[in-house]
């Protein structure tokens, strides 16, 4: 019996997976961890139009293309960027090779655990921390220090491994999307190498569908080994005008929704909702101090000012955390 | 009677595109266009292990990546690389907005269709001329101008549009791969905008799985209006070991399968064949005369000495357009 359901189950994913029909047939409740109404009700109509053949605004399934900021739009940034947190982790895990470091800024702080010193050392002391703890290594070194990372560290808050803290509702949102043919991409400010070592197993979405700031490489072939070395140089940042840039670079066409929660999501939305035939634009408003944190319009990380401000005029979508979601992490009761 | 037939039909191309079973259900003939013999065999042998479940060689689909260079390796190039016909047809159709070219080099030599004036100007020549005929508009702009040249153009040779010079042989290829789970990208020296003006229309690969060499890009709002401005400045040059860079960059995983056909494929073919686990690598040899250009070895264009010399040693398939391929192009008798 279990059996059977299970095959039937698998044949209901097999078609889901084509994009036939107009619902999201692979989940039997889509979007269940959104509240009803009319945030949730936006984005049903959006696809079920855009996906209803004949419909004056179908959109092709090669053409459904839609793009997911990662910081605070499918997981969480406070009381930082993960991502910072892994470079911290990574300085005190190098330590010992460098004893300079007790003595040099910014590591120096790093290893006081002073953040008001990190943050004193500016956008160098940021440039040398990425230097240090992202370049001078091969990719696949990299991918592997992240997995372990990913495997090992704890929130400070939750107690638990970072990649816990992905927003429940989202992901229903990318199994959704997917279901009805959408290609769902992250673009997202975080490095893109520390993105892939995750994406594929939390999200569903593939290396190739992360489009990210990045570190410049160089192929070399060392004792007959063909590598990618990671340099120590920034190459590509994704983050306000540079997200519509990435898109291009990285997608080459105008996706038809986008996902973001700050003003550096700005642009990215802009450009996405400012094309022709039917758009979709949300932000996704931190507005929850209990389940999550509330913080976004006055903050220094993850600020929402502008969009938010201008989302009405633009008919951009705002998903109160609060309100929109009645569960915020899979691990929240249902 | 026929509706049935194209009923089985399409669901034999569903099933295809699901990557089930371990032949090219969705062409009556894979490869049609391919003489037997061992390079088509190689590439049959490799197909069938890696899609065969259970097989020790199994790769899950998610991981079938194949890459293709375009210029020599899915169209012709010559007597030129097609997207300097472009660039040279291009200054001519600007030239009545520059008056001044008519004394400036290198357009003064475009102008007068003199060649050697053109190559006498060298690399910073060709930076001009990229520079003037790919950068100072917009991508929407740019994107309508390479399509209404590839409609409008002829070849000097066959007095086709150049769309018309692809290989029938790797266009079944393309195809092949695709109905086994396969996911086909372009790694090329070529402009990504360029490239990606057609490359879905004539090879099947949408815009987001072509990789290439670029300029940078800027995001403006102008009157209101977002757009994509190219600038005049070289951003990435796909080529040589710009190529497993690119793939890293773009893709964010080894492909297990390259096609190339000059020495700029080189690291492509060297990155992806050292992998783990099955790999294949193979070079289109231009050795055909009548029906193509033989010229690989000593040509300055598309030379192909190194890839060539170590292929067997390499474990490299090298296809001889002469004797594996029945068709070269699809305007060829069959």
């Amino acid at each position: 019996m279990k059996n059977a359901i299970l095959k039937k189950l698998g044949l209901v994913l097999v078609v889901a997976a084509l994009g036939f029909g107009s619902t999201a047939s692979a989940q039997t409740t889509p979007l269940a961890s959104w509240n009803n109404g009319a945030t949730k009700q936006s984005i049903i109509s959006f696809v079920k139009k855009v996906t209803k053949p004949g419909s004056p605004d179908f959109v092709p399934a090669a053409e459904r293309i839609a793009v997911f900021d990662n910081d605070g739009t499918l997981w969480s940034e406070q009381p930082m960027y993960f991502q910072l947190a892994f470079a911290l982790d990574r300085v005190k895990a190098l330590a010992p090779q460098h004893p300079e470091w007790k003595e040099k800024e910014p590591f120096k702080s790093v290893l006081a655990d002073d953040m008001a010193g990190v943050a004193a050392g500016g956008e160098k002391g940021l440039l040398e921390l990425v230097a240090a703890t992202h370049g001078g290594i091969t990719s696949e070194a990299f991918d592997k220090a992240v997995k372990e990372w990913l495997a090992t560290a704890k929130h400070p808050r939750f107690k638990r491994p970072y990649t816990d803290l992905v927003y429940q509702p989202m992901i229903e949102l990318l199994v959704y999307l997917r279901a009805n043919g959408f290609k769902t991409y992250i673009v997202s400010g975080g490095g893109v190498e520390f993105m892939r070592a995750f994406t594929a197993k939390v999200y569903g979405v593939p290396p190739e569908q992360v489009v990210g700031s990045s570190i410049k490489t160089k192929f070399e072939v060392r004792d007959g080994k063909p590598v990618i070395a990671r340099l120590s140089e920034i190459d590509f940042i994704d983050d306000k005008a540079g997200k519509p840039v990435g898109i291009h670079k990285f997608i080459g066409r105008r996706p038809i929704m986008a996902f973001g929660n700050s003003d550096g999501d700005f642009e990215m939305l802009e450009w996405t909702t400012s094309g022709p035939g039917p758009r979709f634009g949300l932000i996704v408003h931190h507005d929850d101090a209990v389940r999550e944190w509330a913080y976004d319009r006055e903050s220094h990380v993850g600020r929402l000012k502008r969009a938010l401000d201008e989302a009405p005029q633009r008919g951009w979508a705002v998903a109160s955390m609060q309100n929109d979601w009645k569960r915020v992490y899979p691990f929240d009761k249902k």
